[in-house]
């Protein structure tokens, strides 16, 4: 912490080549937060009474965080391209990451205050001890406040910071950088292309994944941007995407984009023997896999205005369930099983052969079943020729459905509902993948471990 | 309502002038609700118990709601432009806006229920009286989902809509297409180019604004897609913009992108006679800008990953504020006055000549005031140079404030303070004006009339 004070200078010098995560002062002890943990928390504000947000969710554990947690409402999703080629680097990123990543998930910034330089205020909104003495010669005495503070005073908001190794991390280019291409599961195969694939280049991939959920957009993108700041000199952002669903309470399914219900058939969480069938990986992977997962993350732009302009009925006939209600089609409640062999008085299917639940359902994949956890995502406008009558052009949503799948062998799993999906859905017409990835999800890390440990120590 | 059954086919047809507009059964009838409106509300699914979301904010009265309202979490904003010619278009259009508005802010699709048709459910995310001999016949008998329908079950989320008229609804390429040049009031300039300005053409102006508010995404952006909709043959979206504060209650200081609190210094709406003073159009004005306000609109860039590199006492001297507490420098609370006068040992002021505080300040600019009313954006990365040191180029979070302040007079509102400001204010470094609008947000509606009224009837 030596070079604290000349750190970030007014014209800042270039930095060492660590200094920053050092600077940052999250050195990795391998041990517990100290003594001084418990004062150093936001939640003395009394968020709790004010916004019900306060609720942390844990870090630690065999499993990560933000994979079963109830979905919080907002999400942050960054991937990352390593810039380094040094294995030892990549072990301090993903320590400090682990480290800064636990702390947020409690409230905290990234990194202690010190309580030698300043108490913790009792009531952060408006009242300090901090004067202008402290400022008396320029010197960053707050050294809590290199985090970038915009999330002090908020509550956890039940933020989950969750990690991904893509292709890149065992072998880019045809290189294999960090000397782990010999660890690559063989269930973490590349994705075929997909009919109907327009995936942007700029918007898909990714040697790293990182995905901040919270019920709060603020507490979001900020632990993302804490963590792009600590990798500095060790990866950068290659995309992000940012998304929402509606804020209500648990135990109701929300509505996408399209207006319809969107979760009604995913597993429960709450069933463990499912997850562990479905999400996570067992003694078919490897250590460092097991209780982990696979992550499919699809970008799609949803065509709305044409969805717009088409009749309740046919959106319905093309979902495969009613719009009010969410029951299959057919079918008065929500939750009532799809009758897939139901015909009406002419012999038709009442749910159609592409309807889109009939398609995914497990029955008619061979059981195959992942666990979704999309967001809706509101990118703004962009210019677009229309490809529905009237064929007119201008501006339309950039927005749709950000796409979030685990799974225990994507093979078994997304591959294979989505492959005949892709070519037979008749949702088709309206959506379009535009970007994602594919992210090994490594088990969770027991307080003192980090993120991957386990792969880097794997022989 | 008799072409409702072919109106949205599966293949459209190109719809008849009006065809949408009628079709959507908002026929302006000038008249309060029906009695049957009280049984279409959400409500009736318990969200007040589960989310604390269900406060609904009023929506007709002498001003638009927007605007003093407690800002909710979210924002999403859009600007049209007419791609009609005529003024009766424009009319019908604001009497639809006016009443799906009005609708939306109770929690209400934009359509109302017919109860002869389908019974509102007591549970809609439970139960339905939907059965598939409804849709026999593919008919879409249920005419309220012609809203689109993802904010169906969600409570108002305090939802409100706020309109305002850009330069081109009174004159557009020196034409003076809906009659209304004349009514342009005096004190509805063009804005200046300030120094600095980058304003990107494509995400700046448009001839009508409305800006959705809510305390969910979902909401907000529902409000604004129903109104596109509805706008479908007048008017086309020029540009969008969605923004989130944190998520915390009344009485605190929300921090911005910078970390900074934001809005300390802001008048108090509660204050009725400095909202008289500052924000709405009085006597000086005509009569259908009465009780009205005009809006300055920035989108503002911050180039973040700069700003996170600089340390805390050189952010606290740029911005003139502790970091941590709020209070201007040499103060210890936030809502300590500011000592513009105050000097440290060496002579020189402890709030800089050039800070932000300072030039912003009502003492500093004669008293002028605005209402500031801003948003965080946060819509992804793309690819910058760098332009502070180590000079990098890659992905840079494109991200920052919109920035929104009403006032009731830009020329010694935003224009007088901000001309000084784009020259001298040291955060200028770190932000840069990429887009926006001036709107002349007209008068409130009361029930029975539509916005905009008193502007269409002037002589």
């Amino acid at each position: 912490m030596s070079n604290e004070n000349d750190r970030d200078s007014e014209t800042p010098k270039t930095p060492s080549r660590r200094g920053f995560l050092t600077a940052a002062g999250i050195a990795f002890a391998g041990t517990t937060l100290g003594a001084g943990a418990a004062s150093e928390a936001r939640a003395a504000t009394g968020d709790q009474a004010t916004t019900g947000n306060a609720a942390a969710e844990p870090f630690w554990g065999e499993h990560q965080g933000g994979i079963l947690t109830r979905p919080q409402s907002h999400t942050y999703f960054a991937a990352f391209d390593l810039t380094t080629d040094k294995r030892d680097d990549v072990i301090t990123l993903l320590k400090t990451w682990t480290q800064a990543a636990a702390r947020m998930s409690k409230g905290l910034p990234i990194e202690p205050f010190k309580e030698s330089e300043i108490a913790p205020p009792t009531d952060m909104s408006t009242t300090t001890t901090v004067t202008t003495a402290d400022y008396a010669d320029a010197k960053p005495t707050l050294v809590a406040l290199t985090d970038s503070s915009e999330s002090l005073e908020l509550p956890p908001a039940r933020l989950t910071v969750t990690f991904g190794f893509g292709a890149g991390l065992f072998v880019k280019d045809g290189e294999d950088r960090f000397g782990l291409a010999k660890h690559r599961p063989e269930a973490f195969v590349d994705l075929p292309r997909f009919v109907g694939d327009q995936l942007v280049e700029a918007h898909t991939g990714g040697d790293l994944s990182v995905q901040a959920c919270a019920d709060d957009p603020q507490v979001a993108f900020h632990a993302v941007r804490q963590l792009a700041r600590l990798a500095y000199d060790f990866a950068g952002i290659r995309w992000t995407q940012s998304g929402f669903i509606p804020n209500f309470g648990p135990k109701r399914t929300p509505r996408n984009l399209m207006g319809f219900k969107d979760g009604t058939n995913n597993p429960s969480v709450a069933d463990a023997e499912a997850m562990a069938k479905i999400v996570w990986v067992g003694e078919e992977g490897p250590d460092w896999m097991r209780g982990g997962s696979y992550l499919v993350a699809r970008r799609i732009r949803i065509a709305i205005e044409h969805w717009d302009r088409t009749n309740v009925p046919f959106q319905e006939q093309t979902v495969g369930r009613h719009k009010l209600s969410g029951a299959p089609l057919g079918k008065a409640h929500e939750f009532d099983a799809a009758d897939y062999g139901a015909t009406d008085k002419d012999g038709n299917s009442v749910i159609p052969e592409n309807a889109h639940i009939r398609l995914a359902a497990p029955v008619n994949n061979d059981g195959a079943q992942i666990l979704r956890r999309p967001y809706s995502f509101n990118d703004g406008v962009n210019f677009t020729a229309e490809r529905w009558p009237p064929w007119r052009q201008g501006n339309e949503y950039d927005a749709g459905l950000f796409f979030l799948a685990y799974q225990r062998d994507a093979r078994t799993g997304f591959i294979k509902i989505f492959d005949r999906m892709a070519k037979f859905d008749m949702m088709n017409q309206f959506v379009t993948h535009v970007g994602g990835g594919f992210f090994a999800i490594p088990r969770g890390a027991k307080e003192g471990e980090y993120i991957g440990q386990k792969l880097f120590e794997s022989t």
